[in-house]
């Protein structure tokens, strides 16, 4: 069943290694079929060499395993909550990858310094709180999606414009309308959390890039007016 | 028609990833025929992976498309008001390498700590001020263009001794007799920024190397008495 | 004697150049069998490129080579000592990478801010201190080894839950259950020792993450109850 | 004349880029025949794509072409005084690798703060002032060989234990009993400038490795006692 996505899902999560979003298997992407409102997530703690898409492992949106040999990722649970919380989401992608990963240990968003993070983000990407004892001791991976989407809803983000946020102490995650524009944004994000380090190493004083610039770059690529590519 | 040059500057947006400048579509190329004044750009938003050289558009300097299926690169403004401004550039590139953009976002100059950026560059990389809101909103890539060309000319920079800027919050251009020098300089860019960092976070009060040494390196390489290479 | 020990030591030590945790030959792998209480080691100093299983070497408990044309790794006598201490061991390796000996050369700990660290990690990974100018003079590498052991004994730390150490002003030593297992964990050092420098560099005043959270990570992965992977 | 120096050096320039040391044609390696006192070196500014062994340039030590149908390298003179000065020394290199060289920059000695260094350098690899305006303006690479010289004199430093050095603003040179082993200390100069540069950045008040550590290291590897390796 769903034989396309399945190939489709494993395929963005080969691009993990080859974008060198991961070490070992500290990832997994998923991806939803909109029809059947189930969807399709990598294994747990398999080895990316010996992946096949027939290994990938479909779910519903109750947290039941539909089809599969192996235990799905043991992020499951909040993929889950996104795909549930959000149907614009088509794809999730969790990865650890390394500059983006200590901007969440810093407890710190990316800031917003240049065109190049607006042209995939609306404004800084925020750095979620952590999880209490207690959301941490019980379901701690639904609670994890359950922040994500309380901490959206109440910061009044728009996943679609800000299609990534950090998990303090702990990782990235991502999205988009399905998974292959999810891992081309897990791409951006660690590009951008790099190129903001860098950019307070040599200006600590540096201010974001200003509002009209971002508002541009942002909207020369998305909504009605934007004019970048192929498709106007 | 140009398919010579066609095939360069294919050649030459082609060694944009291989040289680690960029992250998916993120900088452009484009190459001038000095005869018939017509400019040869990488069209906008198309995967590296799936560009020929007869992807490439032909645009005229009045900015009318005169071949190609494809959109230009939304960039195209920009090169083309480096064409008519200066006639010693046979190519511009565009980036957002990483070290390079890091200063552009910093709002930093590059300055000169040593022999690797004299060898190429007479003087600092100059960083160039934001647009104003103004400028951003109508016209944007063309009055980047504009801003580039007057900056130079206010600061009295010769292209040819500073093939390169930083557009502030944005990104590189370079530029050169043709495009393949274009891309060499914009390699250059990115290593002596990435050496300029390093050098500052070794040493918080390092100094510009001596302007003799400067010279030196410079002429070296350029002008009447240069004796590096074979030319000579 | 030992044939696929030899070639699993091999291979284990020829990850070493794979992850870029070294330079030339400088790090070695060694693995135990259980049953015949024999080690095998990388020879010391012999090009990667020219390595072969057979090239290995075999030693006993008592730092006599058993079989093997090649002089052992100047290192043995350390591999020796934590054998000898920790049967849980089955595999040590002794690595150079960069940001690791960066912190065991700036005397710090890599302090635990975050779940990739405590994913493999139960709290920091020690820097322990230098050797006394009497230890170093004489039987430096068996010093080494003792080091170590007493350490890990009087620090009450787990050689399991904490599978590596930094030796100050000198590089890492890793173990694991096998020769590969503890490559794995060397691998972890260098990705946890990384984001931990670029997290103190984009926040300065960074704390740990919160003990629940590393525990959670931790037990997630390890012990009775936890659920991560294929084996439960 | 000369086919298997001139194999051997163009081997070694070849190693430049793989081991990631130069971009471009950014370095030059040149090596001595003993017996002839004829030494090796590459062409000036030719792609490494298009060398051959036959294009290495074939001088002797009074500066004068012997064979070659290309000019030397433009630091031709640098090396020449280094073998007219020390007969220890077999093979010279000359590269901006960019850690080592924003040392240099920086003006800064790299301090040996790890046994990494001290396997290969006794103590610290100095950086030596910049030539002045009258030495720069007048023979500058041959002055370039004076002041190493001259500094390894008045220091009293030894060329083989301290087998490179830093030259302010500009690059590293270093050398070694023959090009292959003056290459492989290139490597290491690179490789313990990226190390001092991340230890200060993980702790700014560090302080080099004891000396009887450096001692140990040091001597482990070279001299009547060394014990590593296979050579005893």
């Amino acid at each position: 069943m769903l034989e396309e996505l399945k190939k489709q899902v494993y395929e963005a999560n080969m691009l993990l290694p080859r974008y060198g979003l991961i070490t070992f298997t500290w990832g997994n992407v998923s991806g939803i079929d909109e029809k059947t409102k189930l969807f399709v997530i990598k294994p747990s703690g398999v080895e990316y060499d010996l992946l096949t898409p027939d290994d990938m492992v479909v779910m519903d949106l109750n947290g039941n395993k539909v089809e599969g040999r192996y235990n799905p990722s043991s992020d499951t649970a909040t993929h889950l909550e996104l795909y549930k919380a959000f149907p614009q989401i088509g794809g999730v992608v969790h990865t650890h990858s390394s500059y983006a990963t200590s901007f969440a240990q810093a407890g710190r968003d990316i800031p917003c310094y240049g065109t190049t993070h607006a042209d995939y983000f609306y404004g800084d990407i925020p750095c979620l709180r952590c999880l209490t004892k207690d959301e941490i001791e019980n379901a701690y991976e639904e609670n994890t999606g359950h922040l994500i989407v309380n901490e959206f809803n109440r910061m009044n983000k728009d996943v679609v414009a800000v299609p990534a946020c950090l998990c303090k102490n702990h990782g990235v995650f991502a999205w988009g309308k399905d998974c292959m524009e999810a891992v081309h944004n897990a791409v951006v994000v660690e590009e951008v959390a790099k190129m903001a380090m860098r950019t307070e190493l040599i200006n600590p004083d540096v201010k974001r890039a200003p509002q009209e610039l971002q508002d541009k770059h942002y909207y020369r690529k998305h909504g009605a007016n934007a004019y970048y590519g192929q498709n106007k």
